[in-house]
């Protein structure tokens, strides 16, 4: 696989057909560590009416898989599947952007581990995530 | 909260705004189990290259969850929160749609626990999901 | 590393210090699918007292391992390292032996995936568990 | 459920058969955070002869259960019920103590959620855990 430098990678996320369907944007890429956003938006709500007006599990699930998987090739500098994830929900996001750091804990030969927390606009965790991905 | 009878569901599903921009469609819904459907499209592709074309992990996992929870509504009658949620992924998917059948295992007083199972359009076993919602 | 028979998978279980600790026994052996049986003791319990005499849950999740683990060796033939394991707690279990059967849902060229049921001398299911495994 | 003051978990946790049958014991409790050591033996081992001299992921999985439950309890102070517990394992050990700090990341009415980090003697991250309990 090519070499994927760090410069590279909000190019990289933006040219998913899904990351853009979800707005997804890299705000920043170090070794190891990234951050991505998702943006506010009606269409990631669960529902329209009353109890429904949050942000979608699968949204939040979505920018995890992403900010982890982009913590790993931040590491390892190649694109890197997903194998499994674990998503814990802490709070309900009813406004604003949600911000996403992903971390590399591990990156092995084989292996790598990525944990990820997301915080909402006022800086409060709204859920945190784990992933492992194939290196 | 509100019952949600068995045939109200796929109504429910499709109110959703996160659900329709995913383009998910409740096909069955009986007691404690539902099938919910991801009809493939380009745009929920992981990138545009040879490399990148295949389904998104974060649109499988957005699948999972959807057919998590409405399991757990199929046996409770009200709507749901999903506490926390993991999926194993198998195979990659590059065509077709996607089918999730979801069973509520344990439908308690506080708690309930989900499985759902991925097939792709040839019956193979895409991705494996659990959750734990709040009833 | 050397191949192991599924007729000797029960001797295998039975060399580790840890297996023999808990006291597990292998029941049953079939390509890819294992039975292990934990019997009850006292000194599995969480606690001495009124509120605290069930199995500890990490001794359930010790069974789940296991399990999980022989399945994947009773596909390929060879011992393979937990990646990562992931248990739902069902319901405390205040006697009787407790029974672990595990498969191996897919044995690919580098990684497994098992699932584990465990259930209470009733039949009835105690814990879920779920693991990746590097073959 | 009665209180249980910081000062009286290093008792409680003994208390318990299961600790004492692997050897836990509390080095430190503060609010929402333990820290909890296994010592190294030969009985906690996954197998006798070369390739398989390492801790017994079971043994690494209860060592977590237990960091997590108390760093809940160590938060609101009455024992709390695990509902899932979710272990990835970095590096195999083949000899020394392993201590998991535990902390509750959230405690709310009805859960909380509690991150474990487990070091081997050197430091060295050996497993992470994170769990779901009852509150």
């Amino acid at each position: 696989m090519d070499s994927l430098p760090l410069k590279t990678l909000p190019d990289v996320l933006r040219r998913s057909p899904y990351h853009r369907l979800l707005g997804l944007e890299m705000v920043r890429a170090a070794p190891g560590e990234v951050v991505v956003r998702m943006p506010f938006r009606e269409d990631l709500l669960a529902g329209e009416e009353e109890g429904g007006r949050y942000v979608h599990g699968g949204a939040i699930a979505s920018l995890i898989d992403t900010a982890g998987d982009f913590a790993v090739i931040a590491a390892v500098g190649y694109d890197v599947p997903t194998i499994d994830l674990r998503v814990d929900y802490l709070r309900p996001v009813t406004r604003g952007a949600l911000t996403a750091t992903g971390r590399a804990i591990k990156a092995g030969r084989s292996l790598a581990v990525a944990d990820v927390e997301v915080l909402d606009e006022d800086g409060k965790p709204v859920a945190l995530g784990r992933g492992v991905f194939k290196t």
